[in-house]
């Protein structure tokens, strides 16, 4: 008899540890590997930022409301997103497709034409790729590649006590699109004829379709003499997020409610589906905003930029991570989001 | 009305090149893009190479007769070979994953195992990654990366008139094993309790389920100081990848189809199918031995190694690229063979 264990016992990061944590690196060239945004590689003082993501329909996309130039950029965006987390900057990616045959040329095209678009935006080169028939579904394998100097590299495992907790632009707007782009599509299987109320949501269904790369941040962060002390992006949402940080760098934080940045379009988004807005900026992902930590010193440099809010500080591992609420009270920051997810 | 093309008008090399043919390099550090085995990023002298391949179940690999521990190491060394046909090192790659919900974490492991047998036996470190659900199937991306002095890079448009045509090891027994495997399964599916015969077909069936990257043979040209003026591996079968360096180089080659390396086993195991062991060697495909050219005066520096047979020469391109039978006919290369194919 052999045994079985269900993929879903571990969860997907207790899986990636479990198959990957007898890895040994054996090159010198291989600085940091398995655990962070990106891996490292060592090239006599610059070094080379890899990434990779996998996209799948159905699964990380649904094609009924993605419109294909969208999801072209967004593949290449969400990677981008990954190695200005580590405060580089990406220079190629390669691009894999397993497309089945009801694909067209045409839509290809548009799908390009989204990678072309992102590519140009921020100054990266597509080097190469694969094509593939698949008999099910559309197929996205995006690796990025970018450079950074050896000193300046940004891991998530270096925050330390005092820390300044900071996060790019606004969080959450992501997830509500989903919502909204998710009851539509319902509506729309249900009563075709019913055409689709998302006129006044063009600011969180934009935020889902089309993330940006917080390139500004980090040339922001850089102009300013800052150097993050820790960093990832927030595609899993806040929570999640901040406590990869925590775990890896040995710490505790506390987070206040008030100070997580939520844009009036995304709360009053929420308040139509009854949700509370600091739950969809805990738990909703897919913002790709950054998270990182300063010193207390380099808070005065950041003061002048309004994408860049301080939402609480770094405390030790013993005091665990904590959200203090609006109404005063103090939960413990959870995975899922903290317990006012379902309100 | 919107028009419409199939992608199977394009073919894969006409699509690839269709949604790629208008990239304009933007960095300085990429010194090749789309269009080789692999990319190639320059770094203060040692020059990055990056190569991507997508492998998906039931269209690149049947799980009923692929053990998923030599999946694992095939879907590594696959990736390897193009690193190699750059006459480069590889030094890390990235894997990511898409899996259904029917796959166990032991089997994941086994997969796994695979991929670590392939990285220590090629010193190569897995640096990154991504493990997504799937709808459906088994979804496998490996993006592979390797290193290379810069005046050693090998392209395929390089080729020139009166070099001398090499392939490494022998070829077609890939294709060969894979029609043993498929009469297997379809024998199995109609009457379960026959017994699977192939016991007389290791070699055939191990080339196709365990192939090899020529590490080997790239070590030995650099031992023996000899640079190949163009090189690629043979996945997609011998005729394919010649005329990819004919077309590249801007040349012609002629081939004797007598010099071409079968291995005997290969040819008894043709026979039993009745088809031509040549054809399965210029049209089989996944064999992963190295295609590549020499200068005229190398080849007495090559003569001592049994794992590389010299079978013809570049010609001028508007001689075309031909294969000489055994017979005393010529007949032109296609890329699916040459019309021996259909005894």
């Amino acid at each position: 008899m052999s045994n079985r264990t269900e993929v879903n016992d571990y969860g997907e990061f207790g899986l990636i540890h479990h198959l990957t944590k007898n890895i040994e690196l054996q090159n010198a060239s291989s600085i940091l590997g398995v655990g962070d945004d990106a891996a490292v590689i060592d090239h006599f003082g610059k070094q080379t930022v890899v990434t990779t993501d996998l996209l799948l329909e159905g699964v990380h996309f649904d094609l009924a409301y993605t419109p294909l130039k969208h999801l072209g950029y967004k593949s290449v965006v969400v990677n981008l997103s990954d190695i200005y987390a580590m405060n580089a900057t990406p220079t190629q990616i390669t691009l894999s497709i397993g497309i089945s045959s009801k694909v067209s040329v045409e839509a290809l095209e548009e799908f390009y034409d989204g990678v072309y678009i992102a590519c140009e935006e921020y100054g990266v080169d597509l080097v190469g790729g694969d094509t593939s028939a698949s008999q099910k579904g559309f197929i996205i394998s995006v690796t990025a590649i970018g450079e950074v100097n050896e000193e300046k590299v940004v891991k998530r495992s270096t925050a330390q006590k005092g820390d300044l907790i900071c996060v790019s632009g606004d969080l959450g707007a992501a997830y509500i699109g989903l919502l909204f782009l998710e009851r539509e599509k319902k509506i729309f299987l249900e009563s075709p004829q019913v055409q689709p109320d998302l006129e006044n949501e063009s600011y969180v269904i934009g935020r889902l379709l089309k993330p940006k790369a917080r390139k500004d941040i980090v040339e922001f962060l850089e102009q300013q003499g800052v150097t993050p002390t820790s960093m990832m992006d927030i595609s899993d949402g806040l929570s999640s997020e901040i406590l990869h940080i925590c775990e890896k760098s040995g710490v505790g934080c506390v987070i206040y409610e008030e100070k997580i940045p939520i844009a009036e379009d995304s709360r009053n988004a929420a308040y139509k589906f009854e949700i509370d807005p600091t739950a969809c900026a805990l738990s909703g992902g897919e913002d790709y905003e950054l998270l990182f930590t300063i010193k207390q010193d380099d808070y005065e440099k950041l003061t002048l930029n309004e994408q860049i809010s301080v939402i609480g500080y770094i405390t030790e591992a013993d005091q665990g991570a904590k959200i203090k609420t609006k109404g005063g009270n103090t939960f413990d920051v959870t995975a899922q989001g903290w317990n006012a997810f379902k309100k």
